[in-house]
Order: structure tokens, then C-alpha cells, then sequence
């Protein structure tokens, strides 16, 4: 069983059918995969989802995917982690992580879109696909690619972090390098796409690449025991993510799998790239394109795609947004880590911060139950901690040796002077 | 429901209830938990599993952890993925790949061993935790332990890779550096754990930290439809974690759960540091301790304390084990991720290595189910790719620049001339 889908543009509702396009001929608007859920209505039940396989693909029925294609990766199926001691930091008493920085196979959420934009690129019978990056995304598709035997080619800003570099070249993905930013990567790949006839996941397989991030809120409210939070914290680059949970709400309501609810939706971003965050917090929903100047590459997009969509629905579901400077998220890289073990890169130390400043500053009550998406893992960021700790000289391997040290460093002192075993 | 277990010497099998202890004091032979299945037969149906979490903990009931033990950290159920790239490569008709480089929370499959260490520590009352490590083991013990709200001494090589070592201080773990190898680092350990009564997750929590091994082997199981594979192959350290997959293969025939089958072993080192696969070739179980010299940090271990049962287990079953130079588990690791889209350390490397030369030599045949486990990620060993891939010169954001590029480099040169759309 599975849902007829097909794209249509989102205002003037001009319908395309499957094919890979992602703007409006006549008005230029972004298309939107539309999906029939009446069919589903009964038939997608609570049972047969548990009895699904532990990945995304459990919801496959209620993705833009032929019924009869075979996923050949894991994907997603994150854990939902509650999140009682950063909730003490922070004044949270009701917080959950969606944790995306072990998101299957790549670490990170953008594994979720580019599993369904490759299975469409298969639909579509391309057999060489690509895509423009700011690092995951590129790490993602490379991953994915390989595995299902298609032919890559990986366009990225020239200044990329050498981890999210390496972790695509291994793949034997062709990546070419562009002397410019995200904004000068993704116009070229549309032309690239043009000319070739090549599936860019995010430029020509856009609408179905998007829907895939509508397993975030799947999984969510089943993990939450299917219901919907209060409150949801999303990171935002071209804004499509927040507005994909919202839609994937919208469709577990409207299959009856969860009661409805108002769930409000915040979005976070860096002060060196917001957009989305300036328009919210000046009332408006049209966005001026800014240039990025932040060391949380993955949300550095200046003209996000769809930014007016995502300051809207944070301005109706009566939301926030907020941003934050490269030291405050470094801080909070090092926060979530130290309180919950998660280790986050640049992007989910946006979402962090964000998410405490909320609360801070009363936007949050304390005991709604909040939902704070981290999408990424540090692993891939590790420059941002370069200097934050000090490579500490080295000790000889005997106990008097250890003990001069840990006296001399007077770290956790009163456990070396008492002992710290109980039986 | 849980199972009743308590240390034994593997030796002597002299009893010493539950404790924090390692080895017999009778004949210095580690001990082992010993788990009596009695009560679970019967009782731990498949049903029951596969109701449970999809984490190792669905397997709870078969570790040595208290019945009331509540686990915050989801580890494990990683992928068993099927591997036909590779095994076109390497000539096996029926290869799958235990994929723990994507294990939770911290990408390796010490994760696994650290769950229920921490667990074994929070019973026996511990405050403070640690251990002796190569990097992955440190990664594991500071993120979980961060979680659980534990103190945490991590004591590792002072030459270790960059990556794991901030991967340790990000969670806030007092990190010592020890001017010495990984032998050296263990004995220091052993004396610290004596003096301070701290829980050292491999010195005096050993025996239970190294069940935690088994959930690798029941979900294997699981996850091939409740049946046993006709081969493992398996990297080596300190010899522990092959003879666990091996003891939950005997658990779940006790337990009625698979069928009985006999599956043989084998192990997979590098050459710079193989003192098991070197005690294998010569048809013997005594170790001869070496002096580490490779790449594979992970497997450096020149003393293995489980290396003769690793031996052993690997002749009486039938198998062999091999070693690879750090030339080869590069090209290894190339190889994994271009075929599967699985990235894994220099570990992991050896161990397909060591499997394609298993096929090549005749030693496993290409139609046989085997399973080799990969168990640790590739973000964590960038260092043994450096100078693999170059760094492309940047392409200026044009269309014409970008086809002068491939024209130049002929990179998958007849997609471009033709194009690659086909509806």
C-alpha cells in the first residue's frame, strides 16, 4: 500500500505529475510533492508501522516513492533522547532531543532527503546524480550513491571543512570544488543539471528530496508515543526542514495516527547567517538575502529557498525565532555533549543555544514537552573546537607519576582524597 | 524477567558472586560471567524480542545487569547489511556486513561494552568510572558516562589520533595522556583502580564490560531471520570480542531461539600488531606478546589478555585468521565505502582486508553465509587517508569553466558526452 503523490506548484496549484522538476513554469514558485492520504486512511495503522523495518522506510507508504522500490540503506529511525540534564541548565523540565548526529549512514539528517531523492532519481532512470553541499548533504549522497551503484558528481564551496571533504571523496564520488558560496554552487548545479540530464537531489529532485524530511515528525510523534509536542526546535538553512515536521503533523493527524494539536515551531540559525530569524523577528515574512559569515557552514545559506514559507509557518503556529553568535554555539556543542553525551557539530550547537536562550527568555514555558532537533554530528565540525582544549603534556606510565599530575592539576580533587567507591 | 549470573573463573571455576573483580585470585585466569539460562528458556521468545527497543537492550535480559536497571542511552542495533558491490569484488556470492561503525552513541562497537559496564558500575556503587584506551573505548565511556552523570578518568596513549581524543574531551572527561603503549596505559589503570576504588570499565569491570559483547552475535542472529551464519569474521585486540559472538550463538541455541549450526571463526589483525593471527598460522594457542607498529590503533594491542581463548576458539571451529599490512587496510577501506557506503576506521579496514583474502585463498567458500564485523568509524581515522585524495583546484561558479574542468580531468568522460536522462 502506498500513496499516489505528484508535484504541484505551491500557489497557483498548476499540477506537474512525477517528473524532475522543482519550480512553477507560470509563477516560479517552488513545486510541492502533494500526497492522497485518503487511500491510507485505516489502512497505515499504528500496528503495521511497529511491524515495519527500525528505519525511515516504516513510513515509505507516506513518501513520494514507487510502492515496489527496495531500499538498499538504512536510514534514519534516530533515537528520541529525553533530556533531563541539560533541561536542569537551561530551566527545561519537559525536553526531548531528536538526535540526527547519528542519523544512519552518514551522521547526519540530510541521509533522510537524499534516500528519497535517489530513490526518485531511480524512478526517473538517471544514473548519475549529484548535488550542490555545504558538507552533509555531499557526505549523504555520496554514501548512498555508491551503495545503490550510481555514478556522482559532488559540487561544494571551495572553503568546505576537510572532514566533511574526505568523508566524500572515499566514497569515489567526483567532487569538484567551487571558488564561491552555497548561493554560487546551487545556481550552477541547476545549470549543470540542465545540460546534462544528471538528478540533482536538491535542484531538479528537489520536491521529493524535501519530503523526506517529513520522517523527523514521523518519527517523533511515534516516539513520543504517538502524540505531537508543544513545541518544536528546528535548525533552518533553506527552511525546508521546520515546514516539512509541520506537514508531517498535519498528515499524522489527518491519518487519524495522532490527536490534533497546536504545536508551535521555533527556528534557529547563526547570527552570521539569518534570514529566516531576521524576518520572524521583524514581523515580516519576505526575506532579505544576506552573506554568510559563520563558522556553522551547514546553515550558511544567505537566499534560502524557502525562507518566506518557514517565517510563516513559525509566524502563524505563534513560534520564534532566534539566532546566535559562533562563540555561543561552540559553547553549546560543549553543553550538550557534557550533559547528555551527544556530540553535535556546528549546526546542532545553533539549535542548542537557540533552544536555551527560548527558555531564557520565557518563549518556552518550562514545562511544556519541547522537541530540539540536532541534525548533525561534531566528528564532522571538529574545527570549531580547535583551542578549546589544551593538549595536556604527557604523563609516565607509573601511579606516583599519575598522582603528582592529578594533585598538580587538582581536578575532581575530593574524589582523588576520599575515594569514591561504595559498595 | 532476567537471568540469575555471577563471576566464575574460566579456569578453576571457582565462584566469586558479583563484584568488581577481574581475575581469580586462586590462578590469576580472568573471570567470566556465567548466566544460567534455565530461567529463560521458554520465557525470551522472539515475540518478546522483537517487542522490545530497538537497541541492545532488547537483549537485556540476557546481560548481566540488574533487573531494574533502566538504560538513558540507546546502543546498538546496528545494520546487518547486505554487501553485493563488495562481494562482486571479492568473489562471495553471500557476504553481510555487521555494520558498528554506525553504532549508538558513539560509533564504534565499544559502545556496546561500555552500556553495560556503566550499568555494573551504577550497581557496585561507583561515582568515579574510567578506563585505558586506544580511542574508541574512551569515546564510549565519556559519552555515556556524561549521560549517567558519572566522574570520568580516561587514560590513553599519548600518540593517539586527534579525533578520538577530542571526541573525549568534548563530553567532559578528565583525559590523561600516558607516555606509553597501550600495555603500558592498562597496567597503570589496574594499579589506579586498586588505590582509588574507582570503576575502570576494562580492569575491574572487565568481565561484565566484555558481555556486552554478546548483543553483537544475538542481533547477527536476529537480524538473519533467527539463524546462524556459516562464517564470522572478526577483528582482534585483546581477543574478547570473538569468543562473545560466539558465546550468544551457544546462548540463543541453549535458549531455544535459533537452530544449532556449526559456525566457524575468524579473526582478522594487522600485520604490525598480530600476535593472535601469528599464534592461528602456527597451529598453536600461546601468545607471544609483540611490540605494536601500524596504523590500526584500535587493534594495537601487543598482549592480549583474551588472545590464547581467541586462538583456541578460532582452531576448534574451524576457522583461520589472517593479517594485513597498513598499505592493504587502507585500500580496504576505499574499498568498503565505494562499494557499500560504509566509511569505517583502520579497524575496519583490516577486517575487510582480511576477509577479501579469505575468499581469495580458498578459505571461506563464495557461496557460504558469512558475516564480517566492521566496528568502528571512518571519521575517527581521517589521519590513514591523508595524501589518498588530492585537493582539486577550485572551479570558478560558471558553466563553462565547469565543463572545461571535466573535459580536462576525462573524469567518467562518456556521461558527459552523451548525458545520462533516460525516462
Amino acid at each position: 500500500m502506498a500513496v499516489a503523490f505528484e508535484l504541484r506548484c505551491r500557489e497557483c496549484g498548476r499540477s506537474y505529475g512525477n517528473a524532475p522538476l522543482s519550480i512553477c513554469e507560470d509563477c516560479f514558485t517552488p513545486l510541492e510533492v502533494f500526497c492522497d492520504l485518503e487511500a491510507a486512511r485505516g489502512e497505515f495503522t499504528r500496528e503495521k508501522i511497529a511491524a515495519g523495518p527500525t528505519s525511515m522506510w516504516r513510513y515509505k507508504a507516506l513518501l513520494p516513492v514507487a510502492e515496489d522500490f527496495e531500499p538498499v540503506t538504512p536510514a534514519g529511525w534516530t533515537p528520541l533522547l529525553k533530556a533531563p540534564n541539560l533541561g536542569r541548565r537551561i530551566g527545561a523540565n519537559n525536553l526531548y532531543i531528536k538526535n540526527d548526529a547519528v542519523c544512519l549512514p552518514t551522521l547526519s539528517f540530510k541521509d533522510r532527503v537524499v534516500a528519497v531523492a535517489l530513490a526518485s532519481a531511480k524512478a526517473f532512470g538517471f544514473d548519475t546524480v549529484g548535488c550542490s553541499s555545504t558538507g552533509n548533504l555531499a557526505n549523504a549522497v555520496a554514501a548512498q550513491a555508491a551503495r545503490m551503484g550510481l555514478k556522482t558528481f559532488i559540487l561544494v564551496p571551495a572553503d568546505l571543512e576537510a572532514a566533511k571533504i574526505l568523508n566524500t571523496q572515499v566514497y569515489g564520488a567526483n567532487l569538484v570544488r567551487i571558488d564561491g558560496n552555497y548561493d554560487h554552487v546551487n545556481r550552477l548545479c541547476s545549470q549543470i543539471a540542465d545540460r546534462y540530464h544528471w538528478g540533482f537531489v536538491n535542484v531538479n529532485l528537489r520536491p521529493y528530496y524535501a519530503e523526506g524530511s517529513k520522517s523527523v515528525g514521523f518519527e517523533i510523534a511515534e516516539q513520543l508515543g504517538w502524540r505531537l509536542p508543544d513545541n518544536v526546535v528546528v535548525p533552518m538553512a533553506g527552511g525546508s526542514l521546520i515546514r516539512k515536521i509541520h506537514k508531517a503533523f498535519r498528515e499524522l493527524v489527518a491519518l487519524g495516527l495522532v490527536e490534533d494539536k497546536h504545536v508551535r515551531f521555533f527556528g534557529a540559525q547563526a547570527t552570521g547567517c539569518s534570514p529566516i530569524a531576521a524576518a520572524v523577528k521583524a514581523g515580516r515574512t519576505e526575506i532579505e538575502p544576506q552573506r554568510p559569515s559563520t563558522i556553522a557552514r551547514s546553515l550558511a545559506i544567505g537566499n534560502p529557498a524557502d525562507g518566506r514559507y518557514a517565517a510563516a509557518l513559525i509566524q502563524e503556529t505563534g513560534g520564534y525565532a532566534e539566532d546566535v553568535s559562533d562563540v555561543e554555539l561552540v559553547s553549546a556543542i560543549q553543553e550538550l555533549a557534557e550533559t547528555e553525551g551527544v556530540f553535535t557539530e556546528t549546526a546542532g550547537g545553533v539549535t542548542t543555544a537557540v533552544t536555551a536562550r527560548l527558555y531564557a527568555h520565557g518563549r518556552i514555558h518550562p514545562d511544556e514537552l519541547t522537541v530540539t532537533c540536532i541534525t548533525g554530528n561534531g566528528l564532522k565540525t571538529t574545527d570549531a573546537l580547535q583551542g578549546s582544549y589544551e593538549l595536556e603534556q604527557a604523563v609516565r606510565p607509573r601511579l606516583a607519576d599519575f598522582e603528582a599530575y592529578v594533585e598538580e592539576k587538582k581536578f575532581q580533587h575530593e574524589l582523588v582524597l576520599e575515594g569514591s567507591y561504595a559498595r
